[in-house]
């Protein structure tokens, strides 16, 4: 499918210019380490990772593109008939894990799946996958208004449809379902996309891609040097246990790609840098703390009358 | 089935005096909080955790007992037919994360299985499981040898054959497929186990239980006070990673837990209490921490000769 080099070219554009900017906020003069990296099968990326800096304590902003006979079922959950199709994937994966507790962690994930028939009778299919979420430490109501008011822009051009569906998505996937809590405060999330064809798919995804450091960029501009103590890290490391616990144990791109042989630091540098675990602890009533989950950890309509679409 | 009340007591016996021991070797007056849960559906049991001691970063000794109408199909590997009968299992998990990076974390579980015939035809099946593992994050050969040593005298007067078995269905089980890394240096494992009759299986599950603090106890005191660093300090952070990373994407005990409804930070007490992930990091050749990899993290026969049973 030719059109696959088009997708290539956006997304290590797209990789570089989240780079570029996150640099510039942290302004620390930490940088970019870029790990290229192939496999035998002819599987291969880019990963480029920041660790120390001034604001982020780390980032990691991966390319990847990989190839294979077999399609994993987990794949095209709306399409299993493509199961075991011969397949192309690429995509580009961004964590963020600022420093300040009072900065959003962030994610970003957007990808292009092609399917060829074996017999060479039908034509490949193809889709878009995706989306951004947001998981704050502490609440700030004009944080997670910005961020899904981005979110509702970059959905906005296709359709009034779309920013509600795929927020519900986003909410229902960031799900830790032992503990019955949201992973932050959502976002976008969408897969198995080809709606109106291969311009308008790819326009939507490359909208998605744009608008993330477009709504994270200033989040974490105001939040990266508010003063903070010793609580609020702890909460922080606290926290980003649940982090863990989500990645590791739910996430559909960790564990297809530890399970499928992925070059494994690449996938787990989405792992925070530091992390606690406290047994059975729970923030006093009526402190921040427990602000983030009475009003933030729960889904809500954050992009005002979005919802009624 | 009469004898489960048996195994019953012995369990709450072995949870009261692993703490005892545990408490006593910490030394530093931090003691056992403890918290009994029930669930609507009778199930129950115990937790017992210390945060903050003198040695003892973090432990948890859990007791519980559950009983369900359908076995599922993980809890008994050998016998598939027995899916989907009623059960009971009741059991105590262990694990100790010590705060000195020279002591080894270590872990163990014993547990007892009965699956009842609905149609009250044949007699229940039962079966115990379990085992004790030790994870350093500095290799000492005596350490090693001294618990490998203990685990084959918990075995020995059940015959030779034994020992070398679960040696290696350990050495299997505690493995990091996506690192190709073992998790620590073993010990024992076993599941299924019902040889020789219900007696001679309730007296080996004894004999491992019983051997456990006879065998971390020695290490855990030796260890606990050597002088250590900020890099050491670092090293156990960072190896602590592994252990989440398996307890997390591997553990049967810890997924069936937490996909059946069990108590979240009961089953999550294995969490260490602070992890370090550091992205693609290796340690210098010829340092200690280059050692681990490759003296310890690798299966050994540390009980000398006794492979050859």
């Amino acid at each position: 499918m030719p059109e696959a080099e088009e997708v290539f070219a956006y997304l290590r554009g797209l990789q570089g210019g989240i780079c570029a900017r996150l640099k510039e906020i942290d302004g620390g003069g930490a940088v970019f380490r870029e790990d290229a990296w192939t496999r035998d099968d002819g599987a291969g990326g880019v990963s480029r990772v920041m660790e120390g800096g001034a604001a982020i304590e780390k980032a990691g902003v991966n390319l990847s593109r990989v190839s294979g006979g077999r399609l994993p079922p987990a794949a095209s959950a709306r399409r299993p008939e493509l199961a075991g199709r011969a397949f192309e994937a690429m995509g580009v994966s961004v964590i963020v894990h600022p420093l300040n507790p009072y900065a959003p962690t962030s994610h970003l994930n957007v990808r292009f799946f092609v399917a060829t028939d074996p017999a060479g009778v039908s034509d490949p299919a193809w889709w878009f996958g995706g989306g951004f979420d947001l998981t704050p430490f502490y609440g700030f109501e004009a944080d997670a208004r910005d961020w899904h008011g981005m979110a509702r822009a970059a959905c906005e051009p296709f359709g009034p449809a779309l920013y509600p569906r795929f927020k519900k998505w986003c909410d229902e996937y960031f799900h830790l379902k032992h503990r019955g809590e949201a992973r932050g405060i959502g976002g976008l999330f969408f897969d198995d996309f080809d709606e109106g064809g291969f311009d308008r798919a790819f326009a939507f995804m490359r909208s998605v891609g744009d608008h993330y450091m477009e709504a994270y960029g200033p989040i974490l501009e105001r939040r990266k040097d508010m003063p903070y103590g010793q609580r609020e890290r702890d909460f922080q490391l606290y926290r980003r246990g649940r982090y863990v616990e989500f990645n590791l144990l739910y996430d559909r791109g960790t564990l297809f790609g530890l399970q499928s042989g992925g070059r494994v630091e690449s996938i787990l540098v989405s792992m925070p840098p530091k992390v606690r675990w406290r047994y059975d602890w729970r923030p006093e009533a009526g402190t921040p703390e427990a602000r983030l989950y009475e009003e933030f950890l729960r889904p809500r309509d954050w992009a005002e009358g979005s919802l009624e679409a």
